[in-house]
């Protein structure tokens, strides 16, 4: 692995599709066409065969001796002023990983893969690719979904190839897999708190979204003595303050309100309506369910010191999902650290740790910010994840060999 | 004073410009306009003098013998889809106080007055007419005030006869003035929780109206562990819950946070930037000013405690407006009831407290709602209400033809 290559094909990316505003990859643009080609072009200087799947994903592989393949991958789009590592990193890795097993001959084979609309900034639904991959894209869902312009995301697709409705049958592309492995940025400060270069993930968490609607009576702030309301805003903000506490209780657990909005929420009026938003995220699903419980309970106490009620309204979830064990090891070893750290973010890995053995591996984010231009690893930290990221793919490889890592039927 | 008669024509207002969805009298529109043409019809019936002063108000003139006049009245224009008390109860009884004084000879005149656009429901400005009137309006702060239509204020009011440049020539219509008194509901809970139908009112409370700017640091809702958060969310939010013990130490005081507005706002972030509406008020200016400071306190201590910063910022405020002492005498005693209230929200009356001795009597609200088709005086107390008013009426006439209460030179 050339880890120098690998920044250097980052660099060029960003001067063509980047700059000072940061990248512009979003998907189903012109950008992110423009990012692919370039991809395309490093990987038709190897002896891969190239190809786009009914999902969108871009594949290309370095087959073996054997049966079955070793996938690595990520994503090549970016969020709207994104940061230049989001994605690219791994892309970069993984066409690295070909180009040093491109050379000889090979025992198992090598598959490289691009994931389409892992974001989702345009529609909305992140992990698009990867999902239909996986067999969890629902078309009928996403179908209608529209862009701020008022663009179908059925309609956008299909200019890029995409017909919806067969999507699916990019989940014949795992027809012989034996793992996926991705780099990314880690997207926080754990990494750089710690004063690690890079670590091996656990898993990703699993979240919880709701909102919590708390009604009490809206009444004009100069009419309505202190003692005789029943005020919205200040039970949410009372259980805002107790749902910190269950995050702080729970080792490893996040609790996160994002906001509220008010009923009327004007200056002159208490709240008779607060919807509060609430994220809770824990990668042990035993300790999550406790964390939801918990955060129930802190809503109605809430309620009832101000005289309100609260209903929990649910968003979105998602169980956790643990990535393979024998893998975290062979990515610990590789980097020489025992440290390794759960996936607050979403990624396309754990679309493919629902089907096949998974590891992804962070570098450091300095500063810990995400999804804006300033995104950034320091460049000794990006070697040394690089590097150990082509160790674990070689000692994956290597396993497979020797009879480990059966081939997906 | 019959007050089954202005009840009969409150009904009467309702059945046209009311109905199931509430009042439809905002200023400067048609329902509005019919409004005014019913209340004139039923001016035109009386021996009076009816003109429209250069801010849109109507006026309706019942001489005496002697220099000067006792002004009664309200407004007639309503919020969208508000309540058929708010306004019109004042607006009926002053009719009625005139109906009462038509028969004779007066030693002091009786103005009756019709204040246009006291709700601002339009363009965001209320007491247009009585602040122009009162020389407080300043025509180049609302000339471009727009509606959500894009409508100019200047414009509109201008096709309503009002050339908003000589507006503050209203003020003419003071010289003589000798006493303001406005029958008005209370859009407010304490006369119901008092058992009272009705009650004298101290003044208008001086109003402090402030954003508290939360700044911290905003961050992935899965990728930053609970202990390195930087929240604006929830310093806002404890904030809010110390703010509010700052309304409850102080008796007559009012503190409310109607709502907060973060940045990004959204489920899977922590907020970088809260901004947290506070409206404090108080009758009293020396508890007002001590108010807002424990309340700047307050906020520092929340910033603090979540790593973040405060600014403040400042959006509005008017002092205390106390009203006569000797009018809330005479009031009191034709209540039969000692008990007096300050007013919470601003009324056309305290543009006049200004300038002229000035009273208010509230009816009680019940339910205590306000701006609401729901807004409701039990039949009773408005009874009650509009008798003690017309006595009140009756005493200040009889105090001012007595030498007390001179004309405004």
């Amino acid at each position: 692995m050339d880890a120098g290559r690998v920044i250097s094909d980052l660099r060029e990316l960003a001067e063509l599709t980047g700059g000072p505003d940061g990248a512009r990859r979003v998907c189903w643009t012109d950008g992110w066409v423009r990012a692919r080609e370039l991809v395309r072009s490093k990987l038709e200087e190897l002896p891969v065969e190239i190809e786009t799947d009914a999902a969108g994903n871009v594949w290309a592989d370095l087959p073996g001796e054997e049966e079955g393949f070793v996938i690595v991958g990520s994503h090549v789009d970016s969020v709207p002023a994104g940061g230049w590592l989001d994605g690219a990193l791994g892309i970069f890795a993984a066409l690295e990983v070909l180009r040093a097993h491109a050379g000889g001959e090979r025992r198992v084979g090598l598959r490289f893969v691009d994931w389409a609309d892992e974001e989702g900034a345009r529609f909305g639904r992140s992990l698009f690719g990867s999902s239909a991959c996986a067999g969890t894209l629902e078309a009928d869902e996403v179908r209608d979904l529209e862009d701020r312009d008022g663009e179908r995301l059925e309609d956008v697709v299909a200019r890029h190839g995409v017909d919806l409705g067969r999507a699916h049958e990019s989940g014949t592309r795992l027809t012989g897999a034996r793992a996926y492995l991705e780099l990314h940025i880690e997207q926080g400060p754990v990494l750089e708190s710690r004063g690690e270069s890079a670590a091996a993930v656990l898993g990703t968490v699993g979240v919880e979204r709701r909102a919590a609607v708390f009604r009490g009576r809206a009444a004009h702030a100069g009419a309505t003595p202190m003692d005789m309301r029943q005020d919205s805003f200040l039970a949410a903000a009372r259980a805002a303050l107790l749902i910190r506490e269950v995050g702080l209780a729970h080792e490893g657990g996040y609790c996160t309100t994002g906001g509220a909005s008010s009923e009327p929420g004007v200056v002159t009026a208490v709240a008779g309506r607060t919807e509060l938003l609430l994220d809770q995220r824990h990668l042990d699903a035993g300790e999550l369910a406790a964390m939801l419980r918990e955060a129930d309970d802190a809503c109605e106490r809430a309620a009832e010191e101000f005289g309100c009620t609260v209903d929990m309204k649910h968003l979105w979830s998602i169980p956790p999902i643990p990535f393979d064990e024998r893998l975290i090891g062979f990515a610990k070893e590789a980097l020489g650290s025992d440290t390794a750290i759960p996936s607050g973010p979403l990624h396309d890995a754990a679309e493919m740790a629902r089907l096949i053995p998974t590891v992804m591996i962070f570098s450091s984010s300095s500063p810990p910010v995400s999804h804006t231009p300033e995104e950034d690893t320091p460049e000794d930290d990006l070697r040394v994840a690089i590097e150990a990221y082509g160790r674990t793919v070689d000692v994956a490889l290597a396993a497979a060999a020797g009879g480990e890592l059966p081939p997906r039927p």
